[in-house]
C-alpha cells in the first residue's frame, strides 16, 4: 500500500540550515522548558531533543539574560534555534545580535510599528526569518469585538500582522494559528491556508497532558497534514520536550510524510494471546529507541493470526506457549523459543541495518 | 466557539442495551486482554473498564471453555459483553447459548454457507447482533488476487459477508473493517460509508505502542468520526485496555463528540514558568481521573499569558514565583500562594461539581 499525500506548494524560508515550505520535508520542532540563561541545563536538553531527531528548536526569552544566552547556546547546539519573544522588541533585537536563527513573535504585543520595523529590518540584515505567531487567546481587541474568538479573527491577525512585515519589505515568513481546541485550530489553518502561499507552522496549543495533548495534537496536526497545510510542525505536551517530537514523528509516520526509525505494529492482546507481549513491545521499543533505519516491525502475540495479520511488516515475531515464530513479509523464517523472541528479532534489525547500509 | 460535526444517519442496532448507529452517542469499547476462561481475571479487568467508561467489552473465545465462562462473566458485570469468535461456529453457537450480547465473527473463516447460516439462525433467535469484522491481513485469497491488500478488496469482503448473513434474513449487523495503517482503514471506511447504511465499529487495527497506537488511532478514528464516519469505536494499544478506553474518549472529547470527564487544558511550559507543572498536572490529572463531570480546567505555567490563553476554560490556576492565581473563563478570581494552587484548585471543582449536581 503505498497512498501519498499531496502536499500544498509554499513559499520557503530557511531557519539557519533547514528549509521550510516548497519542497522541503515537513520540519519536526520543539521548544525548551528550561529557564534559557540557564546555559547547562538548555544544551544538555537541546543536546537530548537533537538525539531524538528534533530539526529546529525554540527558545523563550523573557529577559536580556536570556537573549544573551543564546550566542553560548548556540555554540554548543548543531540545530537552529528561534527564539521566542513577547512585548520588548529590544529582546527581539538582542536575541538577533546573539546569532538567532529564527525569531516568533505576535507583532500586535511588539508594540509600535516604529518598534516592529525596527526588528524586520535587523531581521533582514541578519537574513533570519520571523514566524507570525497568533494565539486564539491572545487576539486584538478590535478583531474579538468584530468576529469573536473565532477562526476569521484569528486569520485576520495573522494577515494583518504579515502585511505590517511586508509594509517594511520584510518578506521571510512563517505564520502559526493556534487554539487550544482542535475544531477551532483545523478552520482556522484551512482559511489561513487559502489565503496564503506563506509557509505554515502548525500545531494545537496548550494542548495539555501525554494523552490528550497527544491526541488532540495528532488528530489537529494529522488531519491538516493529510489535507496538505503545514510545513512545520510542534507537537505541545506538558510533558519533556522529547516526548513532543517523539509524537511529531509518529504523526509523520502514521501519515507515510516521514520515515524515521522503525515503525511498530503490534496488537492489542486477547485471551489468545499465550506470551507477555507488553513485556517484549517494551523491550523492543526500547532497545531501538535511537534508531533511525525506516523499518516495519510487528510483533504479535499469536502464531495463527500474527504473519498473515502482519504481512506488510519487513519483519515480525509471533508469540506462542514456550515458542515462537520469526517472520519476514508475512513469510514465517524459523521457531524461536519464546524466551530467545526479542533477542532474534533485535538481531534480524540488526542485519538488515548493515545490509541496507 | 462551538463547531459541531454532523454525524451520517446509520441503521441502529443493540448491543444488550446499548444502541449503536442511529442517533445514539458513539460508544466506546474495548476487549479483555485476560484469558476468558480465568473468569475473576476477566471481571476484574471488566470492572476496571467500566470505571473508566467501557461501555462495550469483547472477550477472546478460542475454546469451549472460554465460551463457557461467558454465563458466568456476564452475571458479574454491568455492559454488554460480545464474544469474538474464530474458525469455529460451534463456538458461536456457545457463546449465545452462554448469553453472549453480541457476536464478531469472520464468517469468510467459519466455514460453510450452512455453518453460518446457523449462527445467524440462532443470533436472530436471541436478539443478537453480528459484527462482520473484516481485516486487511486476512482477505479472502480471489479478492486478494484480484484487488491486491487494497480498501476496495476489504469493502468488497465486507459487503460479501453482510450479503451472506442478509440471506440468511440476518440483518441487525455492524462492520468494521480494519488496517494496521492508518490512510489504509481512512479509505477503505469512507468507501465502505459509502455504499451501506449500516452502523459501523471504528478502528486501527495492531496500532501499536502507546505513542504510535494513541496516534495512530487518534488519526485514523478521529479523521473518520470528524467526517461523519462511525457509530461505535475501539482504540487498539499494546497495553492496559483501560487505556484504550481513556485514549478513545480524549478523541471524542478533542473533536466535541462527547464529553466524559475534565478536560484539562495546559501549556507545555517554557523558560517563563517558574512553578513545576508537570508535577501540578500529575496531582490534578490523577485527583480527577475517575470524575465524570465534564469541565474544562487551565493548568498554566505563567500569571501573564496563562488566564488570557485560556480564556474558555470554565476554571483555572496560573503559576508564578511563589505566588499564583486562581481565575475563571479568563477572569482573575483571587492570588493563590504556590504551594496551595493544588488544593484551592481541586476545592473549586468539586463547588461546581456539587453546584451542577
Amino acid at each position: 500500500m503505498s497512498i501519498q499525500i499531496q502536499r500544498k506548494k509554499t513559499r520557503q524560508v530557511s531557519v539557519g540550515p533547514v528549509k521550510i515550505g516548497g519542497n522541503a520535508p515537513v520540519a519536526v520542532q520543539s521548544m525548551t522548558n528550561t529557564f534559557t540563561h540557564d546555559i547547562p541545563a538548555t544544551v544538555k536538553l537541546i543536546h537530548r531533543l537533537e538525539a531524538a531527531g528534533c530539526e529546529i528548536i525554540r527558545v523563550a526569552v523573557p529577559d536580556m539574560p536570556a537573549a544573551e544566552a543564546i550566542r553560548s547556546i548556540k555554540n554548543q547546539i548543531h540545530i537552529p534555534l528561534i527564539a521566542d519573544i513577547h512585548f520588548d522588541y529590544r529582546l527581539a533585537l538582542a536575541a538577533l545580535k546573539a546569532g538567532a536563527d529564527g525569531l516568533r513573535i505576535n507583532p500586535g504585543n511588539i508594540g509600535s510599528n516604529k518598534k516592529v520595523k525596527a526588528v524586520a529590518d535587523q531581521a533582514r540584515d541578519y537574513g533570519v526569518p520571523i514566524r507570525v505567531g497568533v494565539n486564539a487567546g491572545s487576539l486584538e481587541k478590535d478583531l474579538r469585538k468584530k468576529y469573536g474568538v473565532t477562526p476569521e479573527a484569528m486569520v485576520q491577525s495573522a494577515l494583518r500582522h504579515v502585511e505590517l512585515l511586508r509594509s517594511f519589505d520584510f518578506h521571510d515568513i512563517k505564520i502559526s494559528i493556534k487554539a487550544s481546541d482542535v475544531l477551532t485550530t483545523l478552520e482556522a489553518y484551512r482559511l489561513l491556508s487559502s489565503k496564503t502561499d506563506l509557509p505554515l507552522h502548525v500545531g494545537v496549543t496548550e494542548a495539555g497532558t501525554l494523552y490528550s495533548g497527544t491526541v488532540k495534537s495528532a488528530i489537529g496536526i494529522g488531519m491538516l497534514l493529510y489535507e496538505g497545510i503545514g510545513d512545520t510542525i510542534r507537537v505541545s505536551l506538558t510533558r519533556d520536550p522529547v516526548e513532543e517530537v517523539r509524537v511529531g514523528y509518529e504523526i509523520l509516520k502514521a501519515l507515510n510524510i516521514r520515515q524515521r526509525g522503525p515503525e511498530i505494529i503490534s496488537c492489542p492482546t486477547c485471551g489468545r494471546c499465550q506470551v507477555n507481549l507488553f513485556s517484549i513491545v517494551d523491550q523492543i521499543e526500547s532497545a531501538l529507541m535511537n534508531k533511525t533505519i525506516p523499518i516495519k516491525i510487528a510483533i504479535m502475540g499469536c502464531v495463527v493470526n500474527g504473519p498473515g495479520e502482519a504481512k506488510e511488516a519487513d519483519i515480525g515475531i509471533a508469540g506462542g506457549a514456550g515458542q515462537g515464530i520469526l517472520f519476514k513479509k508475512g513469510k514465517v523464517v524459523k521457531k524461536v523459543k519464546e524466551k530467545d523472541l526479542v533477542k532474534v528479532l533485535l538481531e534480524e534489525v540488526e542485519k538488515i541495518e548493515e545490509l541496507r547500509n
